[in-house]
């Protein structure tokens, strides 16, 4: 099933998505969790792995079950609308995983228009938006996280580095996809270098003065991840704070746990989802020939010296993707290491297709 | 009138807003606006001082009513409800000034929920957040301009820094207002580097070449501002592009003139509003009870080494605006020689009251 054709560190081996999905599927069932929501989280992770997206794909599956076994996660909950309007809703998440609950916000807001949510860690956020490309419209997905990340002028962790994720479909070129979180860099580029035992550059993580440092080690005990561009990172995340952790009604900053961390309380984290509808507004073969224009006037820009290429968000993990479907999803080591334990923490020893 | 308290670089002289908005009125009455229209641009761009943003306030008048001479701006222009859903319009404005079609974009967001529209440069982004505030709404306002900012891997400039601004709204606390754009400085800045004959910091500026570079003269030439932390700031631009350029019916990237060179050409910038009514989905007083929450863990977190106070985004300009209500507002010099290049051109030159 396995290939390692364009393998390329960080990941070593590829693996057949189907096979990966039983898997998941499987180890998900051993929780007590319903099968359609087994393969809602199943479908979500595989798809941001096969998308290149190895930090928020299956790595993380082991950790998850863990909280279900714990209770941080309800693996048979069910979000519910709580309150909703013409174009909008408020869903009561109930602890469900996080993609449980993403799927239904989603799917809420393409039907509605706007949508709030509330659960916990809820993976890659463009796992939600690229929901909304086969249907015609625009999606837009933010949570708020963990504190994380430093404040202008502060010092320690004071506000997640909440991610925001919009999607845009075009014809002809690949569609827009943009999946970013609010940090200079994700937390994980952080660990990567403290476990290769090498400086990080300054810029990335303050220290416990809410200083400068290049020492990787002080991120998640007193040192903090910086706002992207300063004050525009942070006014950014307090935006997505402001609509997925206030409006939602969810956990606010400290009020969250760090789910890496704990296992046992509610995570709280909030989400929000919109989706707009383009045939309302435009006719769609306007808005689509209008979005290859703008998408090929980007990939075909004028080079600067020495690069050959110029990207699209979301063009590598839609090529990812397509190499992915064909010779296998590629997984880290890291992920490797996780679905192995994932397999002896639910007894599926021998179905662990890694 | 004016008073020369609480006045730091670049401001040089303080004048009282009555008298300054009288002047910028008599100023649009020549050039045959509405007296409804002329009291919207003015109460915008006044304010816009007020709050201490010195780049985007009356200093843009004179060049305003240049292009409604030339014909780049229609002075008489009604911007028009072109298509409408339950929560959303389509607004023509027809190349009206960027205040009045902002003014109109935003009130019809509010009754709304979410509207786009088609105009000029609008100004300061949070001119038009700010009409939320006082309705208990969130609200989030963009623009599409025309292309000063490279792409990752690109050369010269590809597209707009596209500026995005919300509002949300506290109670005891001051209220969240962001209006940045999404290169990494203002070209405003590289200007006034430009002008004071210093070299600017490695990482402001791509040259022709599309490589770093410390000299602010590329700039406007074949230089281009970067994209505020690479391909972040780029995805953003592209969202603003993508809601208010490509959706709104606009132009899109190098279809929009340079409107500080070009004063003949309509400017076919667009702009998306979007406005969210708390109290439908959540009890007005609990929102406010946790956004204040939000505001003081911000505004009271711990300090870095040497730092002595964290603000929220829209907290100096709150200040601003109040310091200039008691002494008046506070101008550069830029500001006061184009007022007076505006009473010259429209033939007040001894209602100037700079």
């Amino acid at each position: 099933m396995a290939e390692s054709v364009m393998l390329e560190p960080p990941f070593v081996i590829r693996v057949d998505a189907e096979t990966l999905k039983t898997f998941c599927m499987e180890a998900l069932t051993t929780v007590g969790m319903a099968v359609e929501h087994a393969r809602i989280t199943t479908e979500c992770l595989v798809r941001t792995d096969m998308r290149g997206i190895y930090t928020h794909g299956t790595v993380s599956l082991r950790r998850y079950v863990q909280l279900m076994r714990d209770g941080g996660i309800d693996p048979r909950a069910v979000p519910e609308i709580t309150n909703e309007g013409p174009a909008w809703a408020m869903i009561d998440a109930h602890q469900a995983v996080g993609m449980v609950a993403g799927h239904v916000g989603m799917t809420t807001a393409m039907k509605k228009a706007a949508g709030c949510g509330y659960s916990n860690h809820f993976g890659a956020a463009s796992a939600y938006t690229l929901m909304v490309l086969d249907q015609g419209m625009i999606g837009m997905a933010m949570s708020n996280t963990d504190v994380v990340m430093s404040i202008p002028n502060g010092r320690g962790a004071q506000i997640g580095n909440n991610p925001l994720s919009y999607a845009v479909p075009a014809r002809t070129q690949p569609p827009l996809v943009l999946d970013i979180a609010m940090s200079t860099v994700a937390g994980g580029k952080v660990v990567s270098m403290k476990n290769q035992g090498k400086p990080i550059p300054e810029g990335w993580l303050t220290d416990k003065d809410g200083l400068p440092t290049t020492d990787p080690g002080v991120f998640t005990v007193h040192g903090a991840l910086t706002p992207l561009g300063g004050h525009k990172g942070y006014g950014l995340a307090l935006m997505v704070e402001s609509l997925a952790g206030v409006l939602a009604g969810a956990g606010i900053t400290t009020d969250m746990p760090t789910w890496a961390k704990e296992s046992r309380k509610a995570c709280n984290e909030g989400h929000t989802f919109i989706a707009v509808d383009i045939a309302a507004m435009m006719p769609k073969n306007e808005f689509y020939t209008r979005m290859d224009e703008l998408i090929r006037r980007m990939r075909t820009a004028p080079k600067a010296k020495n690069a050959t290429r110029t990207y699209i968000p979301g063009e590598m993990e839609y090529e990812s993707e397509a190499v992915a479907r064909t010779h296998g999803v590629a997984l880290t080591d890291t992920a490797v290491a996780n679905l192995r334990g994932l397999a002896e923490d639910t007894g599926l020893g021998g179905r662990c297709p890694v």
